[in-house]
Parts: structure tokens; C-alpha cells; sequence
């Protein structure tokens, strides 16, 4: 059997024309998502019903033919599947009771996580089913949210602002921050290898909120964590590659790929690919990072920057992507196009 | 006359212990900010009251000591002084009615912005003059927002979100994009001389939002409009100093600093002194970055914090500062303590 392109590239080959696939590519830019969505009911119950959550997986795959299938599920899962409570209120994301003392720490249910999840796992096998039968080339990617970027939205009960809580929290009351580190570590582990035992192929850990932190509390809350699930996820699964994608690092990306030992980073929009290639390991895969605003305005834009990021990576392990999520008002036949100018480099 | 601590900073010289300022130090943080502006009406009211904006820029000073004076005022004045309209609705933040096409670029005023803006400098001479009878060591720095960032509000008409138009409509239209640049170089120039002539004794240049774009847009947006205000401030000025500040610049901080021609970058949070120290050519001089939410703490934190960027700055010119604005929240006395360590230092 010939290894999936994505599989290639995170086992450190140089795969040309890179493959590709995109940052919230199953979602509202698509048309069928947003009947599937119609007819599901809310964001959790989609997330939660195997069928459906599978139908919009596979979605962009079937209409683009992604090398890669990104698991539809939220990174808010863990601390939902830990019994603290949460809501998505259309249009504004989500909204969960934070937790400001140890009482709050104290009730969240490591042990419970992997069983309240346990439909997630239902989905992954339903999709890896779908792609053998279907999508051969296709590899399909779990994911979770890094412990600081999940506990940002844990402590602040909500994104959308900078995340001023957690930051304070983490050196005001930095044994109470590590408590809640350390069992989402705990949590995210038993998620993460119930989702390659359920079929994942490679994980992403996205830190989304990475690039709020000063460089001390960076490698304290960003690396650290993610090097210790790094290092879990290794000894029980030597075989299954990890993506790290700690957005807005800056010049701290470096130290991220050095320590952290995952298989690629991701690099965000404002992140030179030139400047990745030379400062991160040559070993390790890199994956980004087009502007999804250039997405929207397509035309001579889209292949002018598209070829800027391939010029720079050339010889490098690279799997082409966004630098952050594909955006709502993107026109599907952008993407389309996008696919054709990176199967033509 | 004994050189000004932070003049000296700025032409090169690396002074011990190092000078102090923090971004929005006139600010809510204070309570006879409060007393003022409870006064004065509106913020815009503020900003154009020069006896009142004069005392709110000189309170920081009176109560800590500072060895710089921040001009209270604020980016959007330029739009404001060019004709585009501007309230600030209270904790919203400012609102402009979007700049959308050729014709709302072409009714941006150029030349009338100058007299509109005087009451501004009004403010600069008396500010001037206090410093001169009670501060003699304190230096005044003038500022305006940087082309980029200031479009950025045009063109959204709000700040808050990612400023996705703006980020749109530099491939979308980037000779109308241009033609907004071109003109608010013009006017943030004049404006910048102006708060020159009327005492500013170095001036700073925000460019909050450069870490929104991608490299070649931050090349195009925000490296060449920043290194053209400098080069004419440079030809009118010659020995007025500039500060830079591409907020989360990232690893593009380097190249701003060797391409635009300022005599002091300012770091953001988010930046490694130890890599600016090591990435920034010596001869220009760093300012920041304590994170403000340390500040809000204190304590134990503030030190440790505050300990680790001076051994990773000693030696170099530097200034201390904030690496963002200080937040309402602030307890005075920890700015009180803050400016105790370093004058320890």
C-alpha cells in the first residue's frame, strides 16, 4: 500500500506538489455543511451525532479532494467531556461557568472525560471507514486543544477578548493554573489516544492563543505541556506523527519545533515561511500559512501568494494550508482553484 | 544641560539603571485621571482641552516619577483632523463610518488637517513648559498611529475584531488601499513636525495591528510607509529621535528595525528580549515589555518579571516599558513598586 501524501510528509519526505488540506475546512463556507448543520440542530448536537459529524468531515473531501480530513469536533470538548458546562450561542461562540477557584479544578472528572466523549470516537471510525472505502489518499487528522489555550477559555468563560484572566491567573495563583494544566494534560491524553485507536492517522494540537504570552510563561504554559503530551502520546503510539500549532508564537516557534518533539508545526498568517525554514530542525515538517483573506479575494492575489509560500518552502517536508481558519464568506470555486494551482506547482 | 535619560537611550547610549515610561500611563488607571476627565466631558472633549489634556499628560509624571511623557491623546485624531468622523462610545471603543471607495479616500483632507489639529499642539506647548519648570529630566514624546494601523480603523470603521476588510482590501484593491496610505503619510507627517515644533522631543510611531499581515504585506504596509515617515522626518528633523512599535511583529521585527530607520523599537509582550537583543542591530535602542497583567499582580511576580528583562537588556540602550498598555485595573502602588526595582536595578 502506498503511504498517504500527509503520512509522507510527517515521516520527514519532501512530497511534491505538496499536499493540502485546510484549517476549518468542513464548516460554513460550504453549502452542504450548512444544510447538514440545518437539519442537526445545534454546533454539539452535530458534534456529538457520529452520522452527521462523519457527513460533514467528509464533505470537503469529497468536493475538493483534501489530502487531509480534519476531524469535525471543537477543542472546548475536553473541558465539556470533564463536566464543565458549555454553550455555543449562534454567532458568538462559546460560553462556559468559569472556573476561578480550586473548588472549580477540584470538580472537573478526569475520569468520566474519555466515556462522556466516547460518540467523538464513533465519528472517527465512521470517517476512516468512508475514506478507505472512498478517499484512499486521504489521511484523516484528530485534534485537541493545548491545555493553555483550552484553560484560557476555562478560566475566562469565553474568547473573543485577550484572555486577561488566565493571564493574570497564571502568576497570581500559579499552583491553581497547574492543577487545571495537569488534568487537562490527563484528559487530553486519554482523548487524543482513544482517537487513534478509534482510526486518526496524525493529531494537531492547536494552541491557539499561544501568542498572548510573555516568553517566560510561553515555555512554562505553551511547551512545556504540549512537550509533556508530546512525550505521553509517544510512549503508548511511537508510530502516530503530531502537528503542533502554537499561533502567533513568533520568533518562540523555534523553541516550540526544538522541544517539543511533534513531527510539524503550523505557522500562522504573519509567519515567514522563509524565516521557519531556516530556523526550525530541517527534520521537522512545516504547514501554513496562506492569509484565508486572500481566500476571498482569489483571482491573481490568491496565485501570487500561494507560489510566494511555495517558493520559500521547496525542499522541505510541507503540507499546504491556511495560516488560520477558512473563513465563512469564502467562495467555494477559490478553493477549487487554490487546489488546481498547487497540483500544477 | 544634563541630556535627558531617555534622550540619551535614544542616541545610543546605554543608561543604568534604565529610564521608565509605560504606554497609556495618563490613563484610567488613575484616579486623578478620573477627577479630570469627569471634568472635561467627553474623551474627545479631553483630547481637545489642552489646559486638561496638558495635567492628565503631566500626572503620571507628578505621582511616579516617570522619565517620559506620553502626549495624551490618541491615533484617530489624523482621520478625525482629515474629516472622517469619530465618536467614542463609552467602552466600545471609537467608531468611524467606514472608508469604502475612491471617493471616500478623495474626501480625506489633507491640508485642512493641520488647523484641526491645533489644539493638540496647544497641549504639547504647555506640557513642554511644565516639564521645563518642575520635570527638567523628563522627556516629552509626541506620537501618531502608524499608516497600517490607522487605515486599518478607516477602512473597519471599529477596532476589536481582526480587521478583515482591511486585510481584504490591500489584494482586493491594492492602488485604492495605496492611495489611503498615501495620504495619511501626508497628514500624520505634518502632524508629527508640528508636535515637533510645538516641543515634542521624540516622537513615537504605533503600528498596533502590524502583526496582522503576512510577510510581504508587512513588507509593503507596514516596513515601507513606516521607513517613508521617518525618512521625512528625518529630512525636516534631524535630530528628532523615533521610536517604532509594530505591535506583535514577530520575528519581522528585525527586519523593521534595519529597514525603517528608527533609533528605538519598542517590544510587544509577546517578544523574547533575550532574540531582540541578539536579532536587532545594537545601534537601535528596545523599549518594553513587562506584561501589564504582571503589573495588575505584583508582588513576587513583579520582580521575577521584572528581573528577567533587565538581565536580558543589560548593556544594550533601553528604555522599560509595558509591552502593551497599562489596564485600568492597575493598582498605582504597584507602579510605585515597579519604578522602586528599577531604580534598585
Amino acid at each position: 500500500m502506498i503511504k498517504k501524501p500527509i503520512l509522507r510528509v510527517l515521516s520527514g519526505e519532501s512530497v511534491w506538489p505538496p499536499p493540502v488540506w485546510l484549517m476549518r475546512q468542513a464548516g460554513r463556507h460550504l453549502p452542504e455543511y450548512r444544510a447538514t448543520r440545518g437539519v442537526a440542530g445545534s454546533f454539539m448536537d452535530l458534534c456529538f451525532n457520529p452520522e452527521l459529524a462523519a457527513e460533514v468531515t467528509i464533505q470537503p473531501v469529497r468536493r475538493y479532494g483534501m489530502d487531509g480530513a480534519i476531524l469535525f469536533s471543537d477543542i472546548l470538548i475536553v473541558p465539556w467531556a470533564m463536566g464543565q458546562g458549555l454553550t455555543f450561542a449562534e454567532g458568538e461562540g462559546p460560553r462556559l461557568p468559569p472556573i476561578t477557584d480550586a473548588a472549580g479544578v477540584d470538580r472537573l472528572d478526569v475520569e468520566g472525560a474519555a466515556s462522556r466523549a466516547a460518540p467523538i470516537m464513533e465519528t472517527v471510525r465512521r470517517v476512516r471507514a468512508r475514506l478507505a472505502a472512498d478517499h484512499p489518499n486521504t489521511a484523516l487528522i484528530g485534534f485537541a486543544g493545548s491545555p493553555w489555550t483550552v484553560a484560557c477559555y476555562m478560566v475566562e468563560g469565553r474568547g473573543g477578548g485577550e484572555f486577561k484572566h488566565a493571564r493574570k491567573l497564571i502568576h497570581q495563583d500559579p499552583a491553581l493554573f497547574g492543577a487545571l494544566v495537569e488534568k487537562l494534560e490527563a484528559a487530553t491524553i486519554t482523548y487524543l489516544l482513544a482517537q487513534a485507536d478509534a482510526g486518526a492517522e496524525a493529531l494537531m494540537l492547536f494552541d491557539s492563543w499561544a501568542g498572548q504570552l510573555a516568553p517566560n510563561a510561553f515555555r512554562k504554559w505553551v511547551i512545556e505541556p504540549n512537550a509533556r503530551l508530546r512525550a505521553a502520546l509517544l510512549a503508548a503510539r511511537p508510530d502516530l506523527p503530531v502537528i503542533g500549532f502554537p499561533r502567533l508564537a513568533g520568533p518562540m516557534l523555534a523553541e516550540y519545533a526544538a522541544r517539543t518533539g511533534v513531527q510539524a508545526v503550523g505557522m500562522d498568517t504573519a509567519m515567514d515561511p522563509a524565516w521557519a525554514v531556516k530556523n526550525i530542525p530541517p527534520s521537522i515538517a512545516l504547514q501554513g500559512n496562506l492569509d484565508p483573506e486572500v481566500l476571498i479575494v482569489g483571482g491573481p492575489a490568491l496565485n501570487h501568494e500561494v507560489k510566494t509560500i511555495l517558493r520559500a518552502v521547496q525542499g522541505r517536508p510541507f503540507i499546504f494550508n491556511l495560516g488560520h481558519g477558512v473563513e465563512i464568506t469564502t467562495p467555494p470555486e477559490h478553493v477549487v482553484e487554490l487546489l488546481r494551482i498547487l497540483r500544477a506547482a
